[in-house]
């Protein structure tokens, strides 16, 4: 069977005062209709069945998915305990699939980021998925940088290692490398032979867990025991107690052989500020983004205003700004310091008096 | 008696979303605890008894005015039935007055204006009273320009025609200018024999209803009927019926002979904007204005911050906006744009779909 993972556990401050400590980006309607779970669930039509999508988040966001995931099946919705970064997570969710199915695929991805052209998606998600299928390898989707992103780490890969088995070219990972300076990152772009690491992977669920019992052997054991279990939360809840919190590209991919990648020509973000909701959403002839609210813009440009009160939002003379309003806080930043608004979080988490809006 | 007689019937559009057509700037609290109206009537205590303040105002502004100001008489509250300026305003005060009291001296102000200093107000209103009493005039407070503005009218007094009657310098007035451009202002400044126009007055009713019987013939025959009428509402409304729409500064100040200035050396100003209200308040050390908000700013200086919805109100990387919220709108407007809020009423009074929330 295919199956997909999603990891949704982030707990993000960076778009504060939407998303929150209780209901993270993620849960987030950032851009329109659906939230960012809601997306990324939409993209996997016609490759996974919605019962066979997996989502694996804090175990207090459960409630959440549940309710924006209603076809997921409840053994699927696995709830962490406590934030063990990436490696864990695969390796609970390997363990979990190849128990119900050894010859399961699975379709890692994170499920808070934004695609433009989903169709141009699909065609690399076809193809990395018969990669997967083909052979004995992992399987990445790289993406084909815009610009010189710092925000991003990089796959370095092997243009003579080029294979095209599957309608599309794919090649054999050189290197994988944390985010660079912005030096670094131009020369990378330069050199035309690195992607942007989409934290998308696809494998069979059999491949991992033999790239474990290699490169992470303790946690392996932990799989193995959690292959044997009734896969209960008690049983995770043993599980991610036990384990060590890894990236799975620290423990796994940077070490892994046979890694190959696919470079996706489609836009892609990880979203990572109001800024990339800004770059992101579709702008009037001003560069303004104001989706559903009543707004009355006078001299202003290319500013983002989300609120969902019905209040008019009256912006006279500003440019570049977020203003977003919620239940108990309005926020308004420029879209060039949208980084500092996790300042703003610090401060409210250290002032007794604000911990209320937070 | 003295009498003060407040011309409360502005209905602005500048301070749009907090001043509305059903509740104007003169009505709002824009400094703090008091309305603009209760601070013009507590800067004549000692000077004008509570049930001797007139205030003028549009009639359905009357509850209002009822509400903020207990101790003032029915009688007293003068709901004018339609906007005409504010030469008939004064006729009707000083008719109504006359009737009460031929002695009566008025003290005439606006009620939307905001003075720094009001015990530096109440020396000059004292000497201004005094001189009015003393001689058959028609006394007027100028203010010291502090900078060359274009938006004020301006005074120019005879340097030589100095008389120090009450303890402080009073001039003859030469002219009364409309608001002049930069340049005009510049020059005036620099002539040093400029005052801005504060349309703040003193004079016996006797004398300004002499001023009417002279220069505005019309409505002096009309203040006359006023005078045998009982005052009712309808007397009033069939007052403003018949009368014309002039300024008293253009109907009589402009025209008449004896006209006093006396210099006020008071913070001063008609409030025109945000802008306004931000260079009048205290201000914290980063030049931002919040009073009683609660706020986290991060990289934000000298913005105006109103709101009483309780919400978290969050600045990052902004700088000289104000940031007005109101249960139907939230403004963000450049400070160095105010006037075109404007624009944002005009834009709500042609559509339709967006009249509620003026």
């Amino acid at each position: 069977m295919n199956a997909a993972v999603i990891m949704a556990g982030g707990s993000g401050t960076r778009f504060w005062p939407k998303s929150t400590k209780s209901y993270p980006k993620q849960f987030q309607r950032l851009f329109g209709e659906k939230t960012m779970l809601q997306e990324t669930a939409d993209r996997l039509e016609g490759f996974v069945d919605p019962d066979n999508i997996m989502v694996v988040t804090n175990k207090n966001y459960l409630p959440i998915v549940r309710n924006q995931l209603p076809d997921a099946r409840d053994e699927f919705l696995i709830g962490e305990p406590v934030a063990k970064n990436t490696a864990p997570c695969v390796a609970a969710a390997a363990a979990l699939l190849y128990r119900e199915d050894p010859d399961s695929v699975m379709i890692v991805l994170p499920a808070d980021h934004r695609i433009g052209r989903p169709d141009k998606f699909q065609e690399v998600l076809d193809c990395a998925v018969r990669t997967a299928k083909g052979k004995e390898c992992l399987v990445t989707i790289g993406i084909e940088p815009a610009h010189p992103e710092t925000g991003y780490g990089y796959i370095k890969y092997d243009q003579s290692a080029e294979t095209v088995d599957y309608g599309m070219s794919s090649f054999r990972v050189d290197s994988f490398t944390e985010k660079p300076n912005l030096k670094k990152a131009k020369a990378f772009l330069e050199s035309g032979n690195y992607l942007w690491n989409s934290g998308m992977f696809v494998w069979k669920s059999e491949v991992i867990l033999k790239a474990f019992e290699r490169y992470m052997p303790e946690l392996y054991q932990l799989t193995q025991t959690l292959i044997r279990s009734n896969g209960s939360a008690e049983d995770i809840n043993r599980f991610y107690k036990a384990c060590p919190s890894v990236s799975i590209d620290y423990g796994i991919m940077e070490k892994a052989e046979e890694v190959e990648v696919l470079p996706g020509r489609f836009d892609w973000s990880d979203v990572g500020s109001w800024t990339a909701v800004h770059e992101l959403s579709e702008k009037d002839s001003d560069g303004n983004v104001t989706g559903d609210v009543p707004v009355s813009m006078k001299g202003s440009t290319g500013n983002l205003v989300q609120s969902e009160s019905g209040k008019l939002v009256a912006l006279v003379g500003v440019d570049n700004l977020a203003v977003v309003e919620t239940e108990n806080a309005i926020l308004v930043v420029n879209l060039e310091k949208a980084q500092d608004v996790k300042k703003v979080v610090e401060d409210l988490k250290s002032d007794p008096d604000k911990k209320k809006y937070l």
